[in-house]
């Protein structure tokens, strides 16, 4: 614990009703709980790398589009994107707000209402929809596709004394690859693919558009940055999460121009159906890895990775080993040999976290941060 | 990794023939296999508390006893007791055989065929069977309980070159504190208690006539020192494994004399039933603790502790904190969150493992080793 801030929690405060409304100061936040002005407190953290997190009278502030945001990616069947979405919007908040400096809260400014109405196809009935008028076409290619499936919010707070201040918002904006449509209510599934340039195209004017909105929202000054990201969603079926391809800082106004391109991309390995990898000396390093590490056991251990590329680098791995169940000395043995072959094998200087698995749950984890040389291991025992 | 001398492995050695064989050494082992000399290699460590692991021919060399065992357990439904059982052998281990100077390998000696006889009561067919014979009663009070459940091993080798050698052996006797029986197949289950007094006795009868066995088995000289441990199995329904009650060093020939008891005690916390925690000041530390922990979120985690006594002092806490699904950045908040009430609250000194489960699985986890002031965390993610 490097710090910790936490202290004097209330924990009898009186719960606070779930709410859309703004609580980005004391004052203002003390009104809606009908008590004395809120007590802000922090996380603490363990990493440097990491933003505290808010805590209100106690209570961590959820976001209240949150719930919309998974049933909408539960939907797609690939629960990889929420996670990666989350931690690639922050991983561009980093750039903008700094860890040391800011403070992390779920976004408080989009209600589960307001994203509800935005995600919508533009119509009569919902005004505010920022996916393109529909034009009743049920065919794969004459449709109009939901471009806009998923909306997320991370708000950047600064601290003075008991005043918690926005410090900036960033949004992004989780665009369909894959749109999957039925022509009838329960029924066949079928799909209307989205190029790169229509995404982008339909991403950029609907980032414009919520800037604009964003901008007028209470509690957001006209020199608050906005940070939009613009996400391509990973299809149902793949394993990996999606990746970013453009962000943009509106530091004041409406301005919506200083686009940047990001350069992504995701891969599982062991590739399948002879695809080419992303990179084929990763693709080879792995391989050797795996056969090392599946030779171990007499029953065959199942391994792959997600393999995370940022400018055609690899940035960081995450590795699955699925075994049988196996006991606590047998998993130390085996945890052990991983390291050493993750540390043989792996691409060196690159972020990796190997879990272990069996049926019963996580039996092992290793983890190699970036830069670092060595492994730190655990084996989860019980008494 | 301290030290990794895993190297060299032959991933396409000939698939060994499993078999309850003695491997020891190398040119023994090599007839076996029907190829040149086996080549040892070792598993490196990551901890210089853990002991390295004997790899034969690039695999890992499993008990073949521990099939076995482990149905023994699965049937009793506990399987704390299995994890508790091989770590505490570990534990007692380590006294006689430093992790610097001996190799760890799973029991090569007992073979299943053996434990099976073993674990028989004594009878005209099972002349082997370390329970006594039964009397045929089917009554709780007046049967002859099944006294020993299960038998695991543990072999410390040492290394001398290409030669690896047995330096020493541990053997754990799983005893039943209740033994539970049908009176027909498939029928119900009933229960007979077995006092601490009874288990003593008939483990301490068992140790010997397990020395003097194992002592004329091939590979094990006169004086290769055999510990063996005797444990209490926690009952079937337990959210806690066992704990060992006495343990026993036979330095040569069939001498075991020289008990030592072990004070270990484990508990579950919160207790329920309004039952008397075994300390008072640890069961108040974790409520709050807990009360802290369970307030983050608008909806209530579940947080439950196993808790480790030696000679009633608190060595260990295993800490796991149930969720429902939460995104990855609510994760994060929480598990510094968890990092900072765990350090201000929990005992200090003492080793604490902290897993944030969902129905997803592990989604975070916290750690500190005994003595150590900080926490390590991680948060799994995903790209």
């Amino acid at each position: 614990m490097k710090k910790i801030l936490a202290a004097a929690l209330i924990a009898t405060a009186a719960l606070l009703a779930a709410c859309g409304n703004l609580s980005f100061n004391s004052s203002a936040a003390g009104k809606g709980s009908g008590s004395s002005a809120s007590k802000y407190t922090t996380t603490g953290t363990t990493d440097a790398s990491m933003y505290e997190g808010v805590i209100k009278d106690g209570r961590y502030q959820t976001s209240s589009a949150r719930g919309l945001q998974l049933t909408q990616n539960q939907q797609d069947g690939n629960a990889f994107n929420i996670k990666s979405m989350e931690a690639g919007l922050q991983a561009l908040s980093q750039k903008q707000f700094a860890t040391s400096k800011y403070l992390f809260e779920e976004g408080q400014l989009l209600t589960t209402a307001t994203t509800r109405k935005w995600l919508a196809h533009k119509s009569a009935k919902d005004a505010e929809g920022l996916n393109p008028k529909s034009n009743k076409s049920t065919d794969a290619n004459k449709r109009v596709p939901t471009y806009l499936q998923t909306i997320l919010e991370q708000d950047y707070m600064t601290q003075a004394g008991a005043k918690m201040t926005l410090g900036g918002v960033a949004i992004a904006l989780g665009m369909n690859e894959y749109d999957y449509y039925q022509k009838v209510k329960y029924g066949a599934t079928y799909t209307t693919h989205i190029t790169d340039a229509a995404m982008t195209a339909q991403g950029k004017r609907m980032a414009q558009e919520v800037v604009t909105r964003v901008r007028r929202m209470k509690g957001v000054a006209n020199d608050t940055p906005i940070l939009i990201g613009l996400y391509k969603l990973a299809a149902r079926d793949s394993l990996v999460g999606g990746t970013y391809f453009d962000y943009v800082l509106s530091p004041s106004g409406d301005t919506v121009s200083d686009w940047k391109p990001v350069n992504q991309q995701n891969e599982v390995l062991p590739t399948v159906d002879n695809k080419k990898p992303i990179n084929q000396t990763v693709s080879d390093d792995f391989a050797n890895f795996q056969s090392n590490v599946e030779n171990f056991f007499p029953t065959l251990a199942g391994v792959t990775a997600q393999a995370h590329y940022e400018s055609n680098q690899l940035t960081g791995l995450n590795v699955t080993i699925n075994t049988q169940f196996y006991g606590l000395t047998e998993i130390q043995s085996f945890t052990q040999y991983v390291g050493s072959m993750a540390s043989k094998y792996l691409p060196s200087g690159v972020k990796v976290q190997i879990t272990v698995q069996s049926t019963q749950g996580i039996q092992a984890f290793l983890s190699r941060s970036r830069g670092a040389k060595d492994f730190t291991t655990h084996v989860f025992d019980s008494y």
